[in-house]
């Protein structure tokens, strides 16, 4: 989507050819019509994958997973929680994943009752890096006995792994904006 | 908002005549389309405030800040961090915010750049209980020298004191659904 990466382009901030940093329009400061122009791709991408729950991950995803949760016809969002808790109880479904930029692992963790066999997932992030998020939402769904069709970012960082991992899993993955390198802390598109 | 009262009803779960609990659609779960319903009925209400940012706090209240935002016009969306660090940077406001559910305080945080003098705020959240976390917004919001003119919510819990504390700042208060008491496990309204 050129807008977006004409927007990571303006007002990215890349830190050591490795962190990008949105800030000012999408992780703090949000810019809702991009949001929702991102989610208008998102949609076409997955309009004839039967998708009928949006699922995606606490904090930053949640905007962009509404908003594709609208523009697919109001499907059900569910939000995956970082837990603080080192016990969970029996109903809720435990996975662990590892954070890119803060390499520390957290439990995520959904209620039982908001993933079911019958459920056909598309899940929702702002960004796409290594996939850990992702596949731990897998997890999740593949606990439940959920069946996730594909993965859809805002911007992903090709360079990094992640999409190769999803497809492995036999998922599409679709992103906004991919950055397929930082030169000089610039992104390439 | 009749329609989010009669859910509430239906699909609330209150623990101890104390805690409501609406996970299965807003707080885990979300039912966007009621999101947008409610949003529609908040912009109604500061149509004519002037306002010109959207202010919330990470998570739960980002999907109705998202929405809000948009139908005032498409305009910014800032959410204040949790942060779990002890130490944060010159370049952000701090507030400490009491959790009414969870009874611990944590510090929350908004980057500078993103609070200015000139901006007319309006704090929206999905619940209103003793207004602890819109008081903790409130204190960033002075630190910018930015002016708040109202709080808006998706569900008030009217009995605990929040709308008083709030109003007492010359605030405007306004809740899409206000439970005044909890009897015998049951809202009322």
């Amino acid at each position: 989507m050129k807008n977006l990466e004409q927007r990571i382009i303006e007002d990215g901030v890349v830190i050591n050819n490795d962190i990008l940093k949105v800030d000012s329009f999408i992780n703090h400061q949000i810019d809702v019509a991009l949001v929702r122009d991102i989610a208008k791709d998102i949609t076409k991408e997955f309009a004839s994958f039967g998708v009928n729950k949006i699922l995606t991950i606490e904090t930053s995803g949640i905007a962009f997973a509404y908003a594709v949760a609208e523009e697919m016809g109001n499907l059900p969002l569910v939000f995956a929680k970082k837990s603080k808790s080192a016990t969970v109880g029996n109903d809720v479904y435990t996975a662990e994943v590892k954070s890119f930029t803060r390499n520390i692992v957290s439990k995520i963790t959904v209620a039982n009752k908001y993933l079911k066999p019958s459920d056909t997932v598309l899940i929702v992030d702002d960004f796409l890096a290594e996939g850990n998020a992702s596949i731990g939402l897998i997890d999740l769904c593949k606990q439940a006995g959920t069946k996730v069709v594909g993965v859809a970012v805002a911007i992903e960082k090709g360079f990094q792994g992640g999409r190769n991992r999803l497809e492995a899993l036999g998922l599409k993955v679709y992103s906004a904006a991919d950055v397929k390198a930082f030169v000089d802390n610039k992104p390439v598109f």
